[in-house]
């Protein structure tokens, strides 16, 4: 029977490793402050946690077990309202921190934007970085309603400092004709799929990578909690097929963003974000 | 910034031209007066409208943009509640008056009986209109609860008029035996899915079409918000190939129908609504 | 128009013949105490029941129609509320009632539990009983928190009395490593697909079937109306294929289980489960 | 345990008496088409049907249990969708058999429209017919859009049979300013609350009575599950002071209307409308 | 029948005349940047408007019109997302030019952190302005996690040039001990209740007032559908009963804020705070 | 900015103090298993905590702060699932040790049947012990559907132990007619209000208290989310009343259970739950 002695502690299922023996340090950033059209995401990371409690910690995909790994769960940031500068500065700030760590930064979101900082962070480290953006969205604005920091900025952002051929985009199915034009020039833009994934992960071989997951490159018929409902995305069996193929890559950080669950009644979405956690996870 | 001087307008995503110049003229009939199980489709025009803002205008789908077309909505039809007769005759006069200005009527629904009398008016014009019909159901039955005007029955009568080999239906999935048994001799259905479109497609030629697609032909999976669901559906990627098919032939008219949008709060069901939408549109 | 002489009878569509006609008898076990997670398995029977006026009697997949068979629906059983034990014995005793009139049961879940003991009834009468089994889960615990009756061992205990080579197991994509170690040598389990079915079936031959359909084998896409949502099921062509290829089996006993309706209220989930068990009976 | 030999009857808990036993016959008339607003009062006959089981036989406001009197439960009307006049026919008929039964009808509405035929059929027997209109809407237009036969004009319909000083409303808070000026003259209206019930029983006496009660003249905070949402209304509390108010009353037919179940996904309206008809039956 | 010559326009009922004409100018200030808890509030004036068609444009609490009135609705502005200041500067400006013209601002939020602007705006032109504030929640903190600017400080940043005396607080439930504490000594704050309305009334006299109604002061009852839920506010006749009471004063402007509509399905919160928006309009 | 080093922990609001420095003990019962209706109250526990984030410490009701007490949150009991008497004795022993420890337990609900343990463990060290009884059902019955152990039991079992006399009812507004009957001769039973409490306080004066709050005592507009909806219970504003009446009151235990908190989508009846939760405690 539980100890009444000890205060009440909620990880995400199976991140209970205390912080020193932890490979990978799991955090929450839950700001959707540049959320154009149904906000949320601010819900997403602590209601993964709860969630989690459905899931096994073994994956039949992966054959893979999270017990036989080394997880640490530090809990969600806490962000002040209203001040976009300020809450990148903070995700900037932690994931140097674990970085320093010799640990791998694992976040969820929160909108994308959050991904900014926490690249910028791992960037410091690891000056060859490459960028593996699965999303529907371009996420390629010059700025968003005279805005340059944007959920639909934020790859644009990214590449200012990694700069040409580091950035490769996947699944996308939604953004301007001038986003699209663009891409040809400064990024490797995949329509629709994840069919170049192969090709990417050869051009990349060992140099650092890190994987951000905008959870909307998923049909929303199995991903329908999010700010902007894209129809037409991946399937869950293609998501998984990704995370089996990138798994051999030396990934040095990752995000999954994007999950505003209040939007999916049902819990479809939130178990489905849950899942490619542990996968994502377990593929590091 | 927004002057204050003039009304709030609400159209659908970039359909923001004056009549005049416009090719194609969009409206709403929210009737659902003979729908049988869950009411609703009467909130589908306006929600779309509202919704249509998280759309983009580029479809990367067609590579075209909705700035590079000229399209009115004219809003919704304003009906009597309870009076199918009188509702059926709005639709006819207005649709022609829309034909009569060579313009390309594009109706949204309501229940699919509203189908009827945009078809009539199209077809005063267009003597040797064909209709392609996309659909779960057969709508075939000669009447339904002794009511000879009825959702159910739409298809049929709209035959009387057109007549034997100008009807092509796809994707039916439900319906009663001597439906499908009166079908193999009178209209072209193909079962479950849309195969047999590339056939259609140079059967028909170059002779008038009106297209209809009854939104539940997709699977509840991607488009639950609509009055009976049948699962079994197409998927999005099915429908978007239609609709890059069908962009050759002489569209001369068109409705999207059936989306119930309450019944699916997540708001997927607009979603997928407003997209076909914009490609249909765009394809036309 | 309706006689006001008779009282309100609610039968499945089309399951309305009399308990002396009819060839298979259809019976609710709304019971879910020992769901770990959402439960409301409850509620399925008659929700159910309520919301199968939505499908035709007719089936394009099988081409057979309800008016052709005989079938009887018993309703639900009453069940007292926390008393695990009382509530299996009251579905065996009702079960080989059945049996013993040589009808064949199909019974509405309920939680997967309520299957141990229709599968000990029908297995009083078919001593060389297989068993084919549908579900997101291995359901193979020896015991779950320290109970051995229970959702997640209902499959094991049935082995106990079947014994090896006689559980089939179809589109396993959730359990404890030890299970799926454990599957290895006493069952036939196929991970994530129902690929090993035709096998099966020729393995199977004239022996009496019990099929037991969990429904959280579906992906949540078509199928989020369970208790614990495991992405990466099935889709619904797949399940009517299934329902195509089992239709030749000695079918002695089935089962419909885990629809929660409650957790999706777009409906969707329980018109799959309408139309599954259409399809299921259809094809018994 | 539960007989397996006879099909499965549902009706209102507590409502299981013979036809030929009871005094009171209790009816669903599932019939939305004229609503105005958000449709969906066809399902709550139904609803309420299935979920009565939640409620007690007893009433403690009135100390009587429905196991102490003899009601009858018809079942619904099967009624064809889009054709108004056959709806209202088939009402009117019905009606009259229980009439003639020397029955009391006790309908289950569907909108308000359905009172009229109700109220016709009653008012053929008894000459000197007096209406109690519980609402939170005038409903004495002339015309709605056009119809004269609509929910907006149902007490004016029927007002023109029974005449001046036979209607009372009562918890009236929404309508035209022509509609309040006309009631001025020809009915007595008490806006907000039911404050002149006492004095409307007082000069009724012994005269025949039909109680309609819409049940939107509740405050949306306990009923939400309603076509147009009127806040202001009177409590839960209120209303069941006035069925112990009106029991005493030669009430000749009733009904309970306007309970559009799915807008409410708590159930609270639903079980607020299954606690009125509880009451109201037993106050009969 | 509708010409289809004239775009669509969409305002809230009845305020549909020409801004030249017009006395009050209503807009939409759709941000809700610093909402701590669910956000949401940007979609309030958009479904306002839309659902605002269930309303009739009489009054009977008042006895008044809307179609007596002079009231044009200029739509929402246009924000960027994520910066606080551009917003606020964008109301700012926006409410003077109202002010210029010698019309009334009614602004219809959003959080509440909008009122700053506009009360700043008018109070250039009324310097001796009165602020009548009524809510759940205190909004008197001097900075919310680091923020000054925040909807949980705008009372206080109200305060700041208003100065002691000025302003009054109605149905405050919820706040530090700290704010409760300053406002005994520098606003007229009355706990749970109206109470102090009469009087505070009659200290104003004459002098110009605006009026912002945050509508979380209604218990959740009524209105749920806001981003932190406080039970035991004041009833909708209440709120009724201020409207009634304020509507000799002199309000040079007022705004309705804190509706956030997705949080209240069954569209109870929409139609209440359409309600309260019709009569505080007849009310100035 | 938050230490990455400590895990993250999840107490309710404000009871944050360490084991041994605590004076109150809150923890969670999350057992479901005799529901008879709608099940979930299994989640009440884990989504009080959070949700408590969107309360203030202080209480305007008792101008007392969480911040001036000693709670400590044990966070929830790990329940097998499917049997009863297991989780009965669990709760027993948990409750005995913190009684034992000169603590005072605050249990959170779980379904009523979890009292029963509870007070038994209270009733070991407090003979005189008497049951203050908030509910809308009388739960006097001597057994349900065959079951001795049951959520409709529970006060009788109690009533087993401590006896005529010391066993006050409040707001009891559902059963059957013999439970009534019987309560006028064993226990103080107050129908539909808590009018009876301030002489039931007299009565006790300075014996033990057990007070157990079954929340659906609270009207349905205010608490939807529980399993067997009643209208007709008392406000928010009686609640409140109530615990500041009880708090001078030698309370040895209690606790707050029935809130089923799926069923009430828009958060209301958590955050009522939550603020008397508070209450309670402050109140203690």
């Amino acid at each position: 029977m539980k100890l009444e002695r000890s205060k009440n502690i909620l990880t995400f299922l199976g991140f209970d490793n205390e912080y020193k023996d932890a490979n990978i340090v799991v955090f929450g950033s839950p700001f959707d402050g540049t959320t154009s059209f149904r906000p949320g995401t601010r819900f997403a990371p602590n209601i993964m946690r709860n969630e989690s409690f459905g899931l096994e910690t073994y994956s039949p995909y992966l054959d893979k077990d999270l017990e036989d790994i080394a997880v640490f769960d530090a809990g969600d940031l806490d962000f002040p309202f209203g001040n976009t500068k300020k809450v990148l500065e903070m995700i900037n700030t932690f994931t140097q921190n674990i970085v320093k760590d010799n640990k791998i930064p694992v976040m969820i979101g929160g909108e994308h934007l959050v991904t900014l900082p926490a690249v910028e962070a791992v960037h410091k480290k690891h000056k060859n970085l490459h960028l593996l953006h699965f999303d529907a969205h371009t996420d390629l604005r010059e700025d968003y309603m005279g805005e340059k920091l944007s959920h639909a900025t934020v790859v644009k952002r990214i590449w200012d400092f990694l700069g040409d051929g580091k950035v490769y985009q996947f699944g996308i199915r939604s953004g301007q004709k001038e986003e699209f034009e663009w891409a040809k020039k400064h990024t490797k833009l995949t329509k629709f799929s994840c069919a170049g994934l192969k090709e990417a992960i050869k051009e990349i071989g060992d140099a650092p990578v890190y994987v951000t997951i905008d959870l909307d490159i998923l049909d929303p018929s199995i991903f329908s909690g999010t700010g902007t409902i894209e129809p037409g995305g991946i399937s869950f069996h293609e998501m998984m097929q990704v995370i089996k193929e990138i798994k051999n890559l030396n990934i040095v950080g990752a995000d999954v963003v994007e999950l505003s669950p209040h939007y999916d009644a049902s819990g479809v979405s939130t178990a489905v974000a849950c899942k490619i956690l542990r996968e994502l996870v377990l593929a590091i």
